[in-house]
């Protein structure tokens, strides 16, 4: 990882902004760093703070110190073109931990309490009791052990659920685990969680293998939807290894209405809706990274632009 | 509350079961009380245990010593006639708590997180981001406060949910909870929850004044339907005081497919299925009960027929 920028030379950087910065976020960072937000500063020179979502090539050069990304993944960002060394990256997290583990939850037990189900009987006007699934004593694997994996399998230990994190290498239980296992250790689930980032190690990574390892799961993916192999996922579907698929990512964003993935059995697709980020979010973890960069610490949210996260 | 019979009146007692017990839940009470079930047992005499939802008109004399139900709410077994003086009422209560709070959190999410959209979305091959509602700091206040408000509360709780329980006596606030107000205390509040029993106190609790003073939060509704009055809940459903409407119990259960409550709008009603008990609930209360009895104690699941819960 490089080194955070001197202070000094933070402190005299031009701030830049990205069109996904609207005027309410613009008059904010312009009040948190106390200088104007330029739209089109290339021209005039660095030293340059970035917040947005993408690096304009003009930036790729020298006079890049900060980008702050708008977005916690960042797999688009870098793979868009060689990142200018000795750019600092840094990526809005925000409450996306505490979000996306209310969006599992929320599908989990969804499932259990047939929430699509009744909503379609109460369309058809007809009463019909349909018996429960308690989650208490359930097995849910997670795929991915950072901050969101942490918060997703602490919310579900939370209802009663057991939470296996699954490592690379072994290491001891990050919160929210009770146990870690090796990647391809045999593990009964009733639940398999992907909040795997998108990186060379994990393209492809749910393959037909591990699909048809799930032992009939409900599979949901709130990753990367490159980290999976559509076409495998779709053939563990028909076979019945997983049970169910909640899709919140896709290898292709957005889906076109023609695209075979609405078809996928027993599925759900959400639009990559579960962490979506608001303003606040963003403000506050760049208000965070500007503190500790002021200080001359390296930022909690800093990215390894090498690993990709 | 009448006392616990003595343990050696229970241990000649005849054992009668309903015909809600079938025939695995009669083979495993007979091996748990080592005497044979009979379905038709009135005429030989007593003393009796039954097992069951109702309580035969034949049985309404002296002889019944101890009745336990295999439902939570005991309104209608009480409501169809005398109670026989001396007979103990114990009730079965099973994870009814844990399924009614994953049930409330079920839906709570599912509102959040657009759970019913997306699966609409789904259906018309629509991808179209939602943004979520995140749920901690959200206030939700539980009418009825006994074992399964509590487990509510606490399950609502462990999402950052700040609960307010409603007490007719300013009390200790339970397990779950984190304050408790008089019952007309103006909270503002995003969710409003019932676990109210059917009693004299507690019919048409939920009526026009309750319904307009609740600031647009969406009412769920997993205690009884008769503390409802359906006519007022319509009325603020137009309004906007009441949001949405999750219901699981009725005034009139079942509803017919002509009912006009399924035009509510805003509304899902689940036909009672959030505390469907399984036999093995069932089993255990039973086991739990007499095992006390035996033993000469006041039952945990003993029922007030005074009360009525």
């Amino acid at each position: 990882m490089v080194p955070p920028p001197p202070p000094e030379l933070l402190a005299r950087a031009r701030l830049l902004a990205g069109p996904e910065v609207g005027p309410a976020m613009e008059q904010a960072l312009e009040r948190i760093t106390g200088r104007p937000v330029e739209r089109d500063g290339a021209a005039g020179g660095g030293p340059y703070v970035y917040v947005g979502a993408a690096l304009p090539d003009a930036l790729r050069g020298d006079g890049l110190v900060w980008f702050h990304s708008v977005n916690a993944g960042t797999d688009a960002l870098l793979g868009a073109g060689p990142w200018p060394s000795g750019a600092l990256l840094t990526r809005t997290v925000g409450r996306m931990g505490e979000r996306i583990a209310q969006y599992v939850l929320a599908w989990v037990l969804a499932e259990c309490q047939s929430v699509p189900e009744f909503a379609a009987q109460h369309a058809r006007s007809e009463w019909r009791r349909i018996p429960s699934e308690l989650v208490a004593g359930q097995t849910a694997v997670v795929h991915g052990t950072g901050r969101i994996g942490s918060a997703v399998a602490g919310l579900l230990r939370s209802c009663g659920i057991r939470t296996v994190g699954v490592a690379r290498t072994p290491r001891e239980a990050p919160p929210g685990f009770d146990e870690m296992v090796a990647a391809d250790a045999p593990v009964a689930a009733r639940w398999v969680i992907s909040a795997l980032p998108l990186t060379d190690a994990t393209a492809g990574y749910f393959g037909a293998d591990r699909f048809a390892a799930m032992g009939g799961a409900t599979f949901v993916n709130v990753g990367r939807g490159a980290t999976m192999d559509l076409v495998a996922l779709e053939a563990a579907l028909h076979a019945g290894s997983v049970g169910r698929a909640v899709l919140d990512v896709l290898p292709d964003e957005p889906a076109a209405p023609g695209d075979p993935c609405w078809r996928l059995p027993r599925t759900v697709i959400t639009s990559h809706s579960a962490g979506i980020t608001a303003d606040d979010d963003i403000l506050a973890d760049f208000t965070a990274c500007l503190r500790d960069l002021t200080a001359g610490r390296m930022p909690a949210l800093a990215v390894d632009t090498g690993r990709g996260y």
